[in-house]
């Protein structure tokens, strides 16, 4: 099964480099884009027996892995076949 | 409107990142994981007439900006009001 997880900073997180492209924005002419953030993106395949187990799986990744549960937020936004 | 934008690797494209991760997991003992490809994420708020006129503007951004298209594909994956 492949899993796909967003795992982006808290909204109390400053985020110094989606700012940064957010003045790249401005700077090459885009005035309408108003902010950036950036966050990760993880392809993970994984053998599981079914989406519970895979999205168990993934979770735990996350916690352990993945994610710096103090300044991230996490989610496994998709599981496929 | 917000518009969540996925960056990633193309397919032939080399992601040692994702393979050092994949094999941390191994190492932490989740054999069950066989492969993972990590990507980028971005949020972009921007003002825009309408959901056409965002996404255009999104894409836009992707090739100039947020995206190297020699060897990343993007996808403008949602847009929220």
């Amino acid at each position: 099964m492949k899993a796909l997880v967003h795992v982006t900073l808290k909204q109390q997180v400053l985020d110094p480099q989606g700012k940064a492209i957010a003045r790249a924005c401005a700077s090459l002419g885009y005035e309408a884009v108003t902010s950036v953030r950036q966050g990760k993106l993880f392809e993970v395949r994984l053998d599981a027996a079914d989406e519970v187990a895979a999205r168990n799986l993934a979770n735990e990744l996350c916690e352990k892995l993945l994610a710096n549960t103090v300044i991230e937020d996490y989610e496994v936004v998709r599981l496929d076949p």
